[in-house]
């Protein structure tokens, strides 16, 4: 009970406040990129910052109509940013609330999302169930969570953070906060590699020759973001692949297979906004990756996943040990989501193929779909093995033929025609972008056996020398694990579009090569079969 | 060895950038506060932004002179802002360059933090040493930390991940960052209370006793961050607590105490920095807050400290057992910092005086100074027992006789001398602000004990109610634990200056007013002795 002592009738300098649900102001975009954060823009002089007593990086909430949003506070001093009665939006926020300049919102403090309880209680050691979980993955997808918060729930969770029922719990909750595509098909094959191998573009293999095959394989990828190609890089030198939803539905079951952006359907978007942050900070979690991959892949309507993971000591898995328990994990976690996942352990020592960067790695994969002799060994034998596997989801092949139907549909051209027609369907690029003008070729400073090839350095190297922005620009290796090489023999050379990238790749290469030559010849068997 | 192949001799159309050491731009200052975190803007058509392939909230280093810093990058599309040859910085980051508009600066994408290395081995379990500590709180120090990489920090080290030793590495890892007061006396005592109880001012009556005792008691304190008022708020009701460093030093010796901000001095820099991070999140750690505070006392140049740890349902620290665990790592850090340490475990079941919020506050503190029998006794008789322990720091004062010691400077007037004369030195309020002019009574609906008051809801509320910007903002509480109380008595009185803050404050009470009545009568002993 509240007894009411002085009525709210005293005079005063500043009246800014309607009665409970924020102060108002008048809407502005601001012109500025902030990507996944809202920041608001608000006047040092503004009545609302003042009376509220709100700080700078403060979190607030602003109601327009029906819409609500949160964003991080900026302090402006300048009136030609934001006048005194307005309120700013970078242009991802101002996006969001779906109004014009000059309508009225309020703005008023934000709480903290709820489910951070929930966060704290994973920071204190606790087991979360499947309601915390979709409390959590639905507050990051209202984009009510901070990247300070983001960042404390990624870290709260990794390592030993999530067991194996949390993680099914993790997925199940990011698959509810996303649509969800239904091919109505029976089968909807999907095949997705744990990254880290630089040239490794068998998706554009597997894709056209398991559709030949008359499999359904709609598959997304990414563009690069560390790396110095995605599959959707490399691709895009071929063909459009930002295709609409509409277009997209019709295209697939026309063609069984497409090879675009993942990054235009809204298919798990807490995913998108977890890694956004977990890779700047360069932190790696089992569990959040299978969450990650597999509510990402559930959510593209696969019934059927193949997952390639590479090991070797500079690839994403170093161990085998470390492989065999991840495999598990997705297995686990794969079974409770009703999805038929087959995991296979690949020789991830090295890059595949020859080249590095989307147009090199254009290149070794028409060369392979051509049937060119010169076309990199180990990406058609990969490829071929990775496709004959997913061919044997079908029920009609017979356990141990899917390599054979698979090198048939590649030899017989029929791999190649699928690839056209894909290519044509998403929309045929009329020009093909150069290799890069400027190049300088690495050569052997001594003789030996090349032991050792690091991946990272290697990735680096293209990512350097312009690649994937400049598509041009990147690797072309000579040598591989096993051959044997003389003083002044190339090993590889890098390509680069503008003076500066090729400046940046030569001081880097200066600095180390990435090769390791020895002496002893290297069995030529891969230590892992793919 | 590199073998040269195409001369980087060829047209382009964009010629963007200095050999190796990232592209020259010329520098704008931008008006935005963006308080901790350094924010550079760059034009979406800029060549830098285009050529380098950044991407919005990429971190980039900015190079002036033989100045670095990194900021968070966002891209713009408004020359209003920021022009296609310009890079604009947020305030604070302009004012670290210490340049002006229009001097080059060369930008260049940052690397990670090397220090990261170690934050993901503490995600990873393990064990970090002193000189990974010391990379730590280096970067930190140097803002090469994002609020995301910090967050990753706090919450791998929140809970168990810090061990005593790493806790006692760290606090000597934050305190070489800094820069360290050295007072040049033998005995320099100090007083800290860990948070959470509205209303305990008992520094600003265990400074000028202990000060007029003639122990150097050089007592800086933080302004409220979620609290309705800190000491440094409430001291400046009564006079100014910004005081610059050469002034504070003569204050000091002078008057033996002080109670200024501690805000000012450019004392380990990466607690204030951390502590951004971890208020907004919510989360605690142990290890953190004693390593935060004992490294802010040591660089204060405390030689001896004693600690008020309060224990409550409702307090920070809730339960004996969790008091005696921070007592004991306070003790181990303590003494292996070279600091005379004394942890006491203090009654924190509800707020400590009457008054919650500055103006108030100041009432009670005066009141007890004054000896006014209206002053409330839990106050006084805190305040006293801390001066007390403290006062038996000194050699010559025999054990067990600090307590009378300290009622004598209180009842003898020289307690309220020694705060006018503190008052004077730090500059005294020539009109001090009134109670908030609205206010509204929270009455008992049925008869009963106060069996709790729940300290959270209190100090919420008189945030609410505009405490401490609106210094006059607060509760005023009319009846404590264990007082009998009859339908229509006035439980607490609000006071807020302004309707906004007035109905916020209302509305809030009617979900909830913080007092449980109970049957029975409460023993009026507390349950800890202070």
């Amino acid at each position: 009970m509240v007894e009411q002592e002085n009525p709210t009738n005293g005079t005063e300098q500043r009246p800014p406040t309607a009665a409970g649900e924020g102060m108002r102001l008048k809407l502005r975009r601001v012109a500025i990129d902030t990507y996944h954060e809202n920041v608001a823009y608000l006047h040092r002089d503004c009545s609302v910052y003042r009376v509220e007593g709100f700080q700078a990086l403060a979190k607030i909430r602003v109601t327009c109509a029906d819409l609500q949003i949160e964003a991080v506070l900026n302090v402006v001093d300048d009136d030609r940013i934001i006048g005194i009665d307005e309120l700013g939006l970078s242009e991802q926020a101002f996006a969001q609330l779906c109004a014009g300049d000059d309508v009225e919102v309020r703005v008023a403090q934000a709480e903290p999302p709820a489910s951070m309880d929930a966060v704290r209680r994973k920071i204190g050691g606790h087991r979360l169930d499947l309601e915390d979980y979709r409390a959590i993955t639905r507050d990051i997808a209202q984009s009510r969570y901070s990247k300070m918060e983001m960042t404390a729930f990624l870290v709260a969770t990794s390592q030993n953070g999530l067991d194996r029922d949390e993680v099914f719990m993790l997925t199940r909750a990011m698959l509810e906060t996303g649509t969800r595509i239904d091919w109505n098909e029976p089968l909807v094959a999907d095949k997705h590699c744990i990254g880290g191998i630089p040239g490794n573009r068998t998706s554009m293999l597997v894709v056209p020759i398991v559709a030949a095959h008359g499999m359904l394989i709609p598959k997304t990828s990414s563009r690069a973001i560390t790396s110095p190609a995605g599959t959707a890089d490399t691709m895009e030198v071929l063909a459009t692949v930002e295709i609409p939803p509409e277009t997209l539905d019709r295209l697939v079951r026309h063609e069984r297979g497409c090879l675009t952006w993942g990054g235009t359907t809204r298919l798990a978007p807490v995913d998108d906004l977890l890694i956004s942050v977990e890779r700047p900070l360069g932190i790696d979690s089992q569990g959040q990756m299978v969450a990650s991959i597999l509510s990402k892949k559930l959510a593209a309507g696969a019934t059927h996943l193949l997952l390639d993971i590479p090991v070797g000591p500079t690839a994403k898995v170093r161990h085998m040990r470390e492989a065999m328990q991840l495999r598990k994990l997705f297995e686990y976690v794969g079974d409770h989501m009703g999805l038929h996942l087959e995991a296979i352990i690949t020789d991830g020592r090295q890059p595949i193929g020859k080249g590095i960067g989307p147009v090199l790695e254009v290149r070794d994969v028409l060369q392979v779909l051509q049937n060119d002799p010169a076309a990199p060994v180990d990406l058609r034998e990969k490829s071929l093995r990775l496709a004959g596997r997913i061919i044997e989801f079908d029920p009609d092949v017979r356990g141990g033929q899917g390599y054979a139907i698979a090198r048939e549909i590649l030899e017989s051209g029929r791999a190649l025609q699928k690839m056209d027609r894909i290519i044509k369907a998403q929309g045929e690029k009329i020009t093909r972008p150069p290799l890069g003008r400027l190049s300088f070729a690495v050569v052997a400073e001594a003789a030996g056996v090349v032991i050792a090839i690091d991946n990272f350095c290697l990735a680096r190297l293209a990512r350097l020398a312009g690649a994937p922005i400049s598509s041009g620009a990147g690797v072309d290796l000579e040598r591989k694990l096993g051959d044997r090489v003389a003083p002044g023999d190339v090993l590889y050379r890098v390509y680069a579009e503008f003076p500066s990238n090729h400046e940046f790749a030569r001081d880097f290469v200066s600095r180390g090569n990435g090769y390791t030559l020895g002496e002893t010849e290297l069995s030529s068997r891969y230590y892992v079969d793919a």
